[in-house]
């Protein structure tokens, strides 16, 4: 079957990009950071779309591939485009200067490998009293959160930890042993250009908690440390009181598939898979009806609160310098997915350029939610119920120590949410044994967890009853004078102001302010009103770093809620495009915004930015019970009734439950 | 077996009240509101309940019966109290001045029939043309809303609806013909005292919206409405792609019960009930450590926002002014709930005294609630994962239109959540066909669903690592000044103040402000940090009423989203002991605050204000999907570690799931 044009590359559409860049510089090492198929341009696909729901068969767009990629003997970042239907490139580039493309495993694995061989770092070992631990060691290569303008080499740090010495089990837990410096590697040069040592105490040190000259030369500064571990093998004895809880479909499932198009409960859509983004919605309609061009988590920004040296440069962006695609991970049966589980799988490009499948990068499944509505008419005791069932589309990523798993919840009432749960490890620095810091939480003897803050980004490219004349609005619940038409005070209504002009905004958390997308060009024929969707949106703190920082430069999208932007190809990237080692965003939500682009009745995108401020707890460690936010898109006025009205009744007869009878002091 | 100190009243208990409300007032006669145990002084308690965990066999407090009844010959309102155990009535008084006793089915039914009788709503139903549709109308006896100081009779009105007339079936979803007039009826003399006719235009007719003059004698004003149905019978076709989805526990639960007590995954607390707040949840602890008293839902005001009389005056207090255990529905077996399920029942008494049993008022199940906690060592490619398994309370409340499903979700990380659905129908009002009004939505022909709040109370008595000695103190994210220890900008840290005396404070997101609950007397071993627990809230708008008004003055409880009070015995009512018609809160939380009482370090309350503020959307009607939220408290530097981190791995043989394998276009 040929692929949609929504598809991800093949291995074999990657393998073929990869020969073109071979041909681009032959004799030349390449080192491939990404191939994959590029998005069509929305001009094209509009059509494609329309064509292909009247059932005609469209001729699909080409399928471009965009390769990026390090010609190592000149240090250069390329980005090349090669049309494969023509079987040609179409263009080629370097990357402007200071832009770099994201960290990947394999650096990070050369960075530790040049590290461990390097006498400064040696040096720094043996002050440290850890020369005899040095197989217990390893690395955490992070991206170098850049702090100053200008051109600074491709730098990777490297925070230090061991595996618990006592065992040095290959799972043990290293972030309970974190080692008080930073080794700084040049990734291009292949090699460490110095070492950073951190603050180890805390603001009341006379040393501002820069003690490593007080380090008694050649002691063991991990003796302070105690493992904490989470590994199943470590952990020990577990609970013995949680009976199995099995999910049965005896039918099946209610979904049906075409390649990677899903219907479900009068849903329709695609899903996709990108390197950067992971897991992509395309084209998603309700009841035929279409809702959304396109949903995306879009970028992370997760700062860290320390600013002392080196630590302060702990600043990651999640899907730009790493990729949700990438990160993604391959979901096992039975673990992290319960009931009947479809799984969707990732093509990728290793370094060398071999293509490679990631298996079970995205799961789905359907899901009992509770109830989806319920009333009963109190005059006839009579109740009307129906059982609220989603469909889960669910991808889980692990970027270094942290974990994130996304997940988008259809519902039948033509509801979409997001759901986010943050888990894994938090990342660690040392401190002196028994102190405390006012920077984060002790969780661990000698291990200090700083705070720190994950800001994502949604991108939500409407598609409200048609492809591209659809309007931001914010509605914000006004009170009304006292005044013979408000005798008593009580007023209130909703007020809907329409974003003209490419612009931001910010939730109102005391005025109820919403935001929704609108078709101004279809009224509801019961209200009204023109057809939207409402966002439901997390009120939430943003980035906390002073204005005028290169941290806020870098990551202007996490300084506003809401980004309403004009639509434009391949515009995915709230964060700016090249994100690692960045002063400041470029490419990205502002940049867009700053076009000051008309999005009245146009093809307009909305970005939303919402995020935890994470202060440690002790329970967050040694891996951290999820943290869940969310946020949700569900039709107001869109439709002439509830959407869900249809569902049928819940019944004993078709939910086969069991009732608990009395029983005393049993397991049941 | 004895009833525990916390059990609700057995049917015996609540008819041996009865019989000293009788034996106080001979040959008069009683309607009856409440009859329910009261709540023994904590006093009493906490040395009871150390004693019973320490193995003992403590002592009961004697069982107290709190009655609240009608004496109807001198339309008197009383209060009796009568010690069980002695067999005496220990206090007995009438209500102040001004205080009414909840409403409730019975007088509503009355007034309805009443009202169907008075010349005058016969005449206004005449003017209307609905003088042949007599059969077809009902009402919704509504609470008085008061909106005026100084003594108002015991009022109740009445909002009229038809059931479709084109067939009439008793499950007619009679809010899609609203008439527009309101009787009013004198509960205690029972009688119409008069009728208020409701605006049905809009602000831009020149009467304002008030046409009632404009109407044609005996022309049928309900001829622009139209049948909206959700009643199965009346909905016709349903989906026929949803396939089953059965939960099955093959082992049986992992819960244990002792009468009312429950132990799951280390938690161990007792479900209560009571008629006025419905569930409760006492005594919580978490592996031994006691975490909370008692966990309830306090108060929910509902105001709506059209100011044109008489509709100002809808402004109900669900738990004050009707119960939240009187208003429980009786939950049923796979409709309500899937699963293995427990049912908890409720004993209320009816006016007369009798007493009966509300059945499966309470159900209690396990569900899986997706990834407890998840990291993959990147290094090894080794996961470590576990499912959550929450233990589900949930009760659903029918008040009136609307429906309520309360459900406290208890992990097995120590977590408590408190998850809110509204679903139910939008209380509705006539409006002049192909008309629109800016207070609300036209959800169905010539029914305006308006602007209303729903604003919670949740009341938290924390008991954290022991029953009297906690703080409440607030964490606010701040940055620090750029300096030569924030030399980048990028500095922030969590800041906590401890509340000193009773008071209030606002959500506040620009610095991720949130609420804690700390025991000072107990440091973290690991942190150094007091034990906690954090409130994860929820921020939202707060009560739309101008200040000085009635309906601001009546729920201050709704105008500030945390009130920190020093604990009372039976102080339990947010919005104050008599809500039904009341003026001002009295006895709620802000009494409680202005007491200007010492709470560091003492017996604190924490109360939490949130809510809803719903602009109907068109998908609302004829039933409302589910609008979700949620609150939850999780232990902060309470335990060493994770305390999930010994659930069991997540594995296939446990939990037994289906892999979908490729399939072109069919059901699987």
């Amino acid at each position: 079957m040929a692929p949609h044009p929504f598809d991800q590359f093949s291995l074999k559409e990657i393998e073929n990009s990869v020969a073109f860049i071979k041909a681009q510089h032959p004799g030349k090492t390449i080192h491939i950071k990404t191939v994959e198929r590029e998005e069509p341009p929305k001009a094209l696909m509009v059509p494609y779309l329309e064509a292909e729901k009247a059932g005609k068969n469209p001729i699909p767009p080409p399928r471009i591939g965009h390769c990026i990629y390090y010609v190592l003997e000149n240090k250069a970042a390329s980005e090349l485009w090669v049309n494969l239907d023509e079987q040609k490139v179409t263009q080629y580039k370097e990357l402007p200067k200071g832009a770099h493309p994201p960290v990947d495993p394999w650096e990070a694995a050369d960075a530790q490998e040049a590290a461990f061989k390097h006498p400064d770092v040696l040096a720094a070992l043996k002050k440290c009293g850890l020369e005899s631990l040095k197989e217990c060691l390893t690395t955490d290569g992070w991206m170098y959160g850049c702090d100053e303008e200008g051109d600074i080499p491709r730098y990777s740090q490297l925070l230090i930890y061991a595996r618990d010495p006592k065992h040095n089990h290959p799972d043990s837990n290293m972030y309970a042993f974190p080692v008080p410096f930073v080794p700084v590697y040049d990734v291009l040069e292949k090699k460490i250009v110095r070492i950073d040592w951190c603050a180890t105490g805390n603001d009341s040190d006379d040393s501002n908690g820069f003690n490593y000259n007080t380090l008694t030369e050649g002691k063991n500064v991990l003796e302070t440390c105690k493992g904490n571990e989470y590994d199943p093998e470590l952990v020990g004895k577990t609970r013995d009181d949680l009976k199995p809880y099995n999910v049965i479909q005896p039918e099946g499932t209610s979904f049906t598939l075409q390649g990677n198009l899903v219907t479900w409960q009068k849903w329709r859509f695609r899903v996709g898979f990108t390197p950067r983004e992971g897991m992509v919605l395309h084209d998603l309609s309700f009841d035929g009806r279409s809702t959304f061009y396109r949903l995306s988590v879009s970028e992370m920004a997760v700062p860290y609160g320390d600013p002392r040296p080196p630590l302060h440069r702990k600043m990651a962006f999640d899907f730009g310098d790493c990729g949700g695609g990438k990160c993604a991970n391959e979901l096992s049966l039975g673990c992290d997915c319960l009931g009947t589980i479809k799984y969707f799988s990732g093509n990728l490009a290793d370094p060398q350029g071999n293509a490679f499948t990631k298996q079970n990068v995205i799961c789905m499944h359907e899901q009992d939610d509770g109830i989806a509505w319920k009333h009963t008419n109190y005059r006839t005791n009579v109740p009307a119920i129906t059982r609220r069932r989603i469909l889960v589309l669910q991808t889980i990523l692990t970027v270094g120590n942290y974990e994130y798993i996304f997940a988008w919840h259809l519902d039948q009432a033509a509801g979409i949410k997001l759901e986010i749960r943050a888990t894994g490890v938090v990342s660690t620095q040392y401190i002196d044994g028994g102190k405390h810091s006012k920077w984060g939480t002790v969780v661990s003897p000698s291990v200090l967890a700083t705070s720190h803050q994950h800001i994502f980004s949604v991108r939500m490219d409407p598609a409200i009853d048609g492809y591209k004349k659809n309007t931001v609005a914010y509605c914000d619940t006004k009170t009304t004078p006292w005044d013979d038409l408000n005798p008593k005070g009580t007023a209130f209504l909703n007020e809907t102001t329409y974003v003209e002009k490419s612009s931001t905004l910010m939730a109102d958390i005391a005025c109820n302010r919403y935001v929704k997308i609108v078709n101004e060009n279809i009224k509801n024929p019961v209200s009204g009103n023109p057809v939207a969707y409402k966002l439901h949106a997390a009120p939430t703190a943003l980035l906390m770093a002073q204005p005028g920082s290169i941290a806020r430069k870098r990551a202007a999208f996490a300084t506003k809620h809401f980004w309403v932007t004009k639509y434009k190809d391949n515009e995915f990237y709230a964060g700016g495009v090249w994100t690692n080692q960045s002063s400041k965003e470029v490419g990205g939500v502002q940049d867009a915004v700053n076009r000051n682009e008309n999005v009245r009745d146009d093809d307009v995108v909305l970005w939303h930015s919402f995020g935890l401020t994470h202060h440690p707890r002790v329970e967050d460690f040694p891996v951290m019970p999820v943290e869940m936010m969310n946020i949700m898109l569900t039709p107001n006025d869109f439709f002439t009734r509830n959407p869900a009205i249809d569902v049928p009744q819940s019944t004993q007869k078709f939910n086969r439950s069991v009732e608990v009878m009395e029983c005393r002091s049993c397991h049941m």
